[in-house]
C-alpha cells in the first residue's frame, strides 16, 4: 500500500524555483504521497478508507511536510526519507484535527471550509479514523521498502520512529490537547500558555523539522531544534491572533472559536498589539538561530516568513 | 520513562512453573513492565498520565502479553524484546478498550468491574488516553535503550514496529471496529462474522503470537501465524458465549450487551451450541498447528485450553 518515490514530480531543480513555486512543488508531491500511502476506497472497510481520505487529503498548508522538505534540503537529506517522514508528520497531524473536531473535544462542524470528519460521518468513525491515521503514521515510517529505497540506516528509522511516538504522545502533542482542555476557563500566566502550546502545537512542527534534518548532515542540530521551537510558538500566537481577526470563510473553521469558549490565548493574556509583537520576536529569535546556516536556510527563513504572514 | 528489564522478577525457571504459576508470574511481569513504561502521575498532564494508569494498569488476564511471552520461551526470544513486544500489544489493547467503551461507540459504562474511562474521568480525557496510549505502544518499541540492551538488530525492530502498525490500523484493529459498528442490525454469514472478527480480535492476538516469535528461531512461522489466526477466533467466539451465559458481576462488563445492541454474534447466527462447537474447533486447530514443535509449544496448548475455559 505504501509507496514512497513522488519526489521527482517537479521538473524544475528545487533550489532554482522561486518560493511560491517550491511551496506548490511540495505540496503536489505532500499529496501525492499521501495519496499512495493512505489506502484506496476499494478496500475493505471501505467508509472507514473514505473518511481517512477525506480528512487526510482534505489540502491545507501542509507546513509541517513544508517545514520537514525544509530543513532535508538545507541538511542534504535523501528526500525518499523526508517525505515519508513528512508524509508521517501530516498523518498524525490529520488525527489530531479529526479527533480535536470532536463533540466531545472542541466540536468544530467545520474544517478547511468542509464539514468536520464526524459531521460528514458520525463520532463513531471520526474516532476510528483518528485512531487508523495514527497507525498509518508509524506504519508508514517502519515500512521496509523504506529502508532498502533510501539505503536508510535501520537505526535511523528506529530514532525518526521514535522522535515521532514522543512528539505525537502525552508529553508531546496529546499531552498539551489535555492540558488545553484543563484550562478552559482558567486564568493562565503566559509561561503556562507558552508550555501548553510548546506540546499541543510546538512538539510536532520541531518533530517535522528534526525528522527532515536527521538523516542529513545535522551538526548543528541545536540550532535546527531552536529555529523549531521559536517558529512552533510563533505559528501559535499567529493562530491565536487570526482566531480573533480572521471570518470564518477565509479561516475555513470557526473564527472566534477560542476567544468564546473562554479558552486562553495569547490575545486574551497579553492583548492584540503584544500578541503580535511578540509573534515577531519568535520569528526573529527563528530566523537568528539558523543565520549560521547561510544560504541554505533561505527556505527555512521563507517558511518563517510564510507562517507569520498567512491569512489562515 | 521506558525502563525495560523485569523478566527476573520470577524466582523459578519458567519452565519448571505449573501453568497457574507461570501465569501469575508472568501476569506480575507485564504489570510491572506497563508501570514502568507509563508515566507517572507527577509527571504534567497529571490527570492524563492518571487516566493512562487507570486505563493500562486495570489488570485483566493479559492474554496477549502472556501469548506473547509464550511464543518467545518456545523460540528461544530474547526475553527483553519479548516484554517490549507483549507491553507495546498491550497498550495498543488498552486503548481500544478506552476508545470502544466511549459513548459514540459500544457505550459501556463498566470495564474489569470498574467504571470505563470515559465514566471516571470524562469523554476528551478518555480519547485522549486512548491517542497517547497508542503513541506509547510505539514510543516503547522504538526505544533506543531497547535495543542498545537487547543486543537486538535494527531491522528486527522496525519489522516489529510495522507488524504493530499493521495489525491496529485500518486493515487491522480499527478497520474490524468500523466493520463491526457498520454491521450492528444487519444479518452476517458466518463468513462475514468471521472476516470482521480476524481484524477486530484476531489481528492484535496473532500480532503478539508474531511480535514473541520473530526474534528467535521462527523457521515455523506459518504454523505459528495458524495456531495465532485459530486461537484468535476462538477467543472471539468464547466472548460471544460469554456474553450470553455469564453475568455481569463475573464479566466486569456489561453482559448481553452484544445480544442486546441488535450486533452479530457467533451465538446469534450459529446459535449457543453451534457456537461451542466452532470454538472447539478452532481450539483443535490452534492445538494441530504446533504439534511440530513438540514439548516446546506447551506453554501455547495451555494457553489455548485457558482461552477456552475462561469465564470472564
Amino acid at each position: 500500500m505504501t509507496k514512497i518515490g513522488m519526489t521527482n514530480l517537479g521538473i524544475k531543480n528545487p533550489a532554482t524555483l522561486d518560493f511560491s513555486e517550491w511551496v506548490t512543488t511540495k505540496q503536489t508531491h505532500i499529496e501525492h504521497a499521501l495519496g499512495q500511502i493512505l489506502p484506496a476506497v476499494n478496500i475493505v472497510p471501505n467508509i472507514l478508507h473514505e473518511a481517512m481520505r477525506y480528512s487526510a487529503l482534505a489540502g491545507g498548508k501542509r507546513v509541517r511536510a513544508l517545514l520537514c522538505y525544509a530543513a532535508a534540503e538545507m541538511c542534504g537529506t535523501n528526500m525518499l526519507i523526508a517525505e515519508a517522514a513528512a508524509s508521517a508528520v501530516e498523518l498524525i497531524h490529520a488525527y489530531s484535527l479529526v479527533h480535536d473536531d470532536m463533540p466531545c473535544m472542541d466540536d468544530d462542524d467545520l474544517r478547511r471550509g468542509k464539514p468536520s470528519c464526524h459531521k460528514q460521518y458520525d463520532d463513531a468513525t471520526a474516532l476510528l479514523v483518528g485512531d487508523a491515521l495514527q497507525s498509518l503514521a508509524f506504519q508508514t515510517l517502519s515500512d521496509d521498502a523504506l529502508g532498502n529505497q533510501a539505503n536508510l540506516q535501520a537505526p535511523l528509522m528506529i530514532n525518526m520512529l521514535n522522535i515521532l511516538a514522543k512528539a505525537s504522545g502525552s508529553t508531546g502533542m496529546a499531552g498539551g490537547q489535555a492540558i488545553d482542555l484543563a484550562s478552559v476557563g482558567k486564568p493562565l500566566t503566559q509561561a503556562e500558555l507558552e508550555a501548553m502550546h510548546n506540546l499541543k502545537t510546538g512538539a510536532l512542527i520541531q518533530a517535522a523539522v528534526l525528522l527532515g534534518a536527521i538523516s542529513g548532515n545535522h551538526t548543528q542540530i541545536a540550532a535546527i531544534s531552536t529555529y523549531a521551537a521559536n517558529i512552533g510558538l510563533a505559528f501559535q500566537v499567529v493562530d491565536d491572533i487570526l482566531d480573533v481577526e480572521a471570518d470564518t470563510a477565509t479561516l475555513g473553521k470557526t473564527a472566534g472559536k477560542d476567544a468564546n469558549s473562554n479558552k486562553p490565548t495569547y490575545v486574551t493574556i497579553l492583548g492584540l498589539v503584544p500578541a503580535k509583537q511578540h509573534a515577531q520576536k519568535l520569528y526573529e529569535a527563528a530566523i537568528a538561530a539558523i543565520a549560521p546556516f547561510g544560504d541554505s536556510a533561505q527556505r527555512l527563513r521563507e517558511l518563517a516568513t510564510f507562517i507569520m504572514q498567512r491569512s489562515f
